[in-house]
């Protein structure tokens, strides 16, 4: 007997990998050859646009999910935002039922205009969408199809913004999902090659939707999609796995620093604080401190960059009198005496 | 009295900065307007190539340095790889001198052959020149004219390895000079542009000598710099600011966790180590003890990858009686008991 073609095979061993390890991995009951999830298997949703990789990693799902004992549907978020969107959504439905599916749920969504963009305003509303629809049917887990390529995107663009390890982490492969406590969302595909979903899509005679936003050089993540091309023609083909292995180490990096913020800050207790504390910390750990600080004063964390923060620690390693520091938000950090605080500002 | 020309300000107030904080800071001794440091002043010497970025820092330095209680003199590494080299050596040395500084030392040197390549061949001889000569003179300080386009291609070169926060923190803008003990490098000019330094020898009249390598695409840090170029155009001119301030933020990150796992190492003692001990320490620090151990027991550190060091992890977090691992140079890990250790492979 044959094996699957290639690129089906390694998006079903990526699945099936989401699915023994981590938190997936213990809700999972591997069963018998030919014997099915009972009624009361726990539920995954798989968000597909009908694009290639949540195609794939639906066909890879339908597969493999009932084997580990998983019951497997699906949710097609429409936006709303082309002419057609419904018919989109439709197809894509029609092709995840195919696949075997069940329950498949469309999810149109009204995406709001904020200041942060479209981009941003059309994933807020996504992401909600699959945590209402996921809490309504039950699920355990939400499934994303993002692949090794939009992980490197993710960190490119990070490092566009210069903001530090935890933004050029990319994206976690678990975490709860915003909004519905309980539901892992998890990316059992972030260490596949995009051209291995378009394959795998092949050869099972799955036809992807194209989505004409992919040419649109509006939108950030088309512009990340072209510099990865390019630095890949520039510094050799590596690039993308090299990025993606970045986003894994840095992301061990941002956990442990923050939890070294979370402790320290457990033993200085509320601010002000005393110095003599703080100067023997190292400097990555105190710029995180006072992130935490700012935050919890309600300084808007889109706002705060590391140069607000290297100001702050300014006032413990560059002390020479300097003023209050005004931060974003209305919150402000100072030094009286041997002691500095991060707070709203007093009129 | 009129100020000097924009680009010339910002190369000597990147110089004045670099020489007034960190360890050159408490080397120098502001003088009254109109007197020169004196005969046991201590001297700094300029690494220059005859370049815009060095030629640049050699002149900002001249005019600096003696300000500040430093005498200034330059070094100028003939590699004797191009045709003409000495010539070129000889070109950059009388412009030296012509800018003020004294001692002004050519130092011819041979480039080795090894495995790890031209460039880094190159770099190794350039780097020793620069210890003895700074020896043989008796300064205290070698400046480098490393630019934030400089410091930005070494991000992305690091990203292209996929090796961590370490290697992509770049550059540090003042270190120990290697085999020159006593003797610091700094690198005054890693937050000014490369226009900065090219609009700056204009100014002053300098004519940077154009190296030829500049445009050969079989060198490493050439196809960075067409990276760069590329990433700007696709994702806004900031990306190089952003990149050097990933380096800024990273380094710090890199500092603190290696300090913590060498305090781990301290407080373990001697491997074989306890699974109960390792086991709460963050992956980060625990794959930076990893690494020490191999690095230690002689495992060369450019084939040490960072899939061997979550190998190694994996005795602690994912162990089901595997075997021992081997890691480059005849190393090997492995877990007796509940006990993990790292060392030479014993036949």
């Amino acid at each position: 007997m044959p094996g699957p073609p290639p690129a089906v095979a390694a998006v079903r061993v990526a699945v099936r990998r989401a699915l023994t390890e981590g938190a997936l991995g213990d809700l999972s009951d591997p069963r018998p050859p030919g014997v099915g999830p009972g009624p009361d298997a726990p539920l995954l949703l798989v968000g597909c646009s009908g694009g290639a990789d949540s195609l794939a990693l639906a066909a890879g799902a339908a597969f493999v999910a009932p084997r580990l004992g998983w019951r497997a549907g699906a949710v097609v978020v429409d936006h709303g935002l082309q002419e057609g969107s419904a018919e989109v959504a439709a197809t894509a439905a029609g092709r995840c039922r195919s696949l075997g599916l069940e329950p498949v749920v469309v999810a149109p969504v009204t995406v709001g205009q904020s200041s942060e963009g479209p981009e941003a305003d059309a994933r807020r509303a996504r992401y909600a969408a699959l945590a209402t629809t996921a809490h309504r049917a039950g699920a355990r887990a939400v499934l994303l199809g993002h692949t090794r390529e939009d992980q490197a995107e993710q960190v490119l663009l990070g490092l566009a913004r210069g903001s530090g390890a935890r933004s050029l982490a990319g994206m976690p492969a678990e975490r709860e999902l915003d909004g519905a406590p309980g539901v892992l969302l998890a990316r059992p595909l972030l260490g596949v090659p995009r051209a291995t979903t378009r394959q795998a899509c092949t050869e099972l005679g799955l036809e992807p939707w194209e989505d004409p936003h992919n040419d649109d050089p509006r939108y950030a993540r088309v512009r990340a999609r072209r510099a990865l091309a390019d630095l890949g023609r520039d510094l050799g083909p590596g690039v993308v796995a090299g990025l993606a292995r970045t986003a894994d180490l840095l992301r061990d990096d941002a956990d442990a620093l923050d939890e070294a913020a979370a402790t320290a800050h457990l033993e200085l207790g509320e601010p002000p604080w005393p110095v003599d504390r703080l100067a023997p910390l190292p400097r990555a750990v105190r710029t995180r401190l006072w992130r935490r600080l700012a935050l919890a004063a309600g300084s808007p964390g889109t706002d705060l960059t590391s140069a607000h923060l290297l100001a702050v620690d300014g006032l413990v390693t560059a002390w020479r009198g300097q003023g209050p520091l005004p931060l974003p938000g209305g919150i402000r950090a100072a030094r009286t005496g041997d002691r500095v605080s991060v707070g709203p500002a007093r009129s």
